[in-house]
């Protein structure tokens, strides 16, 4: 199971991989989104979790049925498959990172990074960020009837309204800090960015890298809760 | 359940944001889009409008259970959102707007702005967007069975229709004014813009103010008023 | 029933508006797209079709209830709506209009033309989009389960792979032709263009206009011929 | 069928075309995964696959009900299905083939190429890209209701998720050797531009055109072995 949610994850990171190379990549909020479609995707079967955050804000709202237990397990395994993930994506632009001679593009590729280094700000734009991320990933989870199942063919169906998610709020907020809302997806990655042999791969900037991990964190916790108290309130 | 929706509006709002930073944001459209559909997906359960012009289409068609009441909290609740949006958005952008010196481009953060001056015109195309909008939206409630549940896991995906057509409409409609096509939506960032303690902000531009909010009030009657006439002959 | 159809082509149409306005507009193909599903949306409820070769295909492949009779209604109702749809475009644009100087950015609004003026390759290239729409909608009646009802709210989902399929057309095999495909789409507002008063409008180019006209009939005829020879074959 | 199969690759191939023509073509991603949309939808009554790499992935994973026979087949037509369109594609843009001069956008509107030339690691690319893709359409498989029927008239929606994943895979992945990931995309076209009359046409590049036909083959073969070995374990 760790692996194949490694799998999905991997699609996620290979994204951010295009970013570094692009330049002219219109599209990458849009990939994002894909990356995070297909991952759900995959980990639909075993329902596993593909952030934290999200984790975290289902958790404090009552619906992990492992409890907190299981959430440290399914935070671990967030990390791992985005290291993997990010390790796939160096093999496949191998070359590409070889003749890459500017530090701060080779870790945009592999993580996020604000635009305006200001810590207490960055944060509150993630804590945002992810607020909104949790909220309506939660708001999802209460319509439609449970009665009724889900016809096969259009299971995959589920996950694009997270995948349209993950891009609206890429257009939004990603401008200030990039837009982590994941703290797997930043932090696996960043170890990679510090361990695999990249010439020219520079500092993996580690002062910033508890921004996208805490506000992330906050921002789900926020969302979660919030949900478990108006709930009683809107069923 | 008022929460609940500005928390919707947020990520509407939100994205007019990243329209006054972006410069080189080209998915614009798309974002609004997509924060609509964060927004519609979260109201859902609460059979909440977030456009006063979509309620007031829906009354005049007599499809608001609680009747004028009613659509009057709503277009409250709706403008306050908005404003709860746009203060959310100050703060995840906040370095950004203190170091941002030009005063037009911080309104259009906020609220719209017609390309071409020209009240009556601009009026015009407001009119017939939202006319567009708050038609196709009722058309979207006379299809389906209503007999059969919508299965679990797909209720979100009712609000994508909705995305795209605001999509659509922008993408059309969008040049001349800039389509609020929504009252609360330019009236309430308006407000906080004019509240905000934001450096180099300007006017809020009261003068053009009316002309988002009549314009989408007369279109979605319009729309409303031609969708109770045709009913009995289309079924 | 005219109106409401008249009512869906207005999005159509007012997209082929901020084409000549753009300059900037990268996502135009995209807004066609959105058109052509808002007003599926809305002529769905009546079984109205919206494109003449669409309904020739489908009379062909013996899937139009009334006949000839009724197809040819269709085919004049689809030419006044879009009628309508222009001169709605023409009233959101007016200013505008007025002060655009150029006259073939005016016509490109309204009608298509093609890049190398070649009206027998011309004819191809609609004849071979016009194809690949018709056969694939014919396609896309013949998947589900007809036992199934369609949930409620679900339904409008039903326009979007239209929608898809004509901004993947437009992607492919707008180059040569500006992709009419739809000989209404095309005839209806040329004839608003030579009709409405606009300032600096110069030539309607009636000389093209039959190629977006016969080109998707032939089109469409094949692809419903096509659909019928092979039905018994792969049911 | 067969030809069937090539109507739907045709669209496919289609797009491959404006990539040649376009220059400014930003939705170029998109385009090719409406291609595959529209493929997938004509080809799903017959039950037939696109992609070698998918039919070579099911028959490892025991999805394929004929076996190797059946699997042979399918692949033939695949190719001769993407020759069709890549025909047609010359056809609908007969006369910019004409006066195109570059051989090497002529090549790069039939068949993909590398951006750095290194037959190892774009072969690396290649099979990661692939192993995404079909691991994922394996993934699809699992998910959803077999007993609930796919109401009539959504049907056509089960193509989106793969319509996506094809365009996430290559907004990350495209970059350094244009994601061919399916062989008979590659040397269907590929024959066809060796056969038709061109002008300016230049080689075909067959030292090169090895790797999309092994690469996908591999990524298809370890994706479809590792569903099957997963599947005992996650269910």
């Amino acid at each position: 199971m760790l692996l194949l949610l490694g799998g999905g994850v991997v699609a996620t990171a290979i994204l951010t991989k295009s970013k570094g190379l692009g330049g002219g990549w219109l599209l990458i909020n849009f990939g994002w989104g894909l990356a995070v479609f297909a991952g759900v995707t995959v980990s639909y079967a075993s329902g596993a979790h593909l952030n934290p955050a999200v984790t975290v804000g289902l958790l404090i709202a009552g619906k992990v049925p492992g409890g907190i237990g299981a959430a440290l397990v399914y935070i671990v395994a967030q990390i791992i498959g985005a290291m993997i993930g990010a390790l796939l994506v160096w093999l496949a632009f191998k070359r590409h990172f070889d003749e890459e001679t500017e530090s701060g593009t080779i870790l945009g590729v592999f993580s996020t990074g604000p635009e305006i280094r200001s810590y207490g700000w960055n944060l509150v734009t993630e804590i945002i960020g992810t607020f909104v991320l949790v909220f309506v990933v939660i708001g999802f989870s209460r319509g439609g009837d449970p009665n009724t199942a889900t016809p096969a063919g259009l299971a995959a169906l589920g996950a694009i309204p997270v995948a349209l998610l993950v891009v609206g709020i890429g257009a939004s907020l990603g401008g200030p800090t990039g837009y982590a809302i994941n703290p797997a997806r930043d932090l696996g990655p960043r170890i990679m960015h510090a361990v695999l042999p990249i010439p020219h791969k520079g500092t993996s900037d580690w002062g910033y890298s508890w921004v996208p991990i805490v506000g992330p964190l906050i921002g789900g916790a926020i969302a979660g809760g919030l949900s478990y108290a108006l709930l009683p309130i809107i069923g």
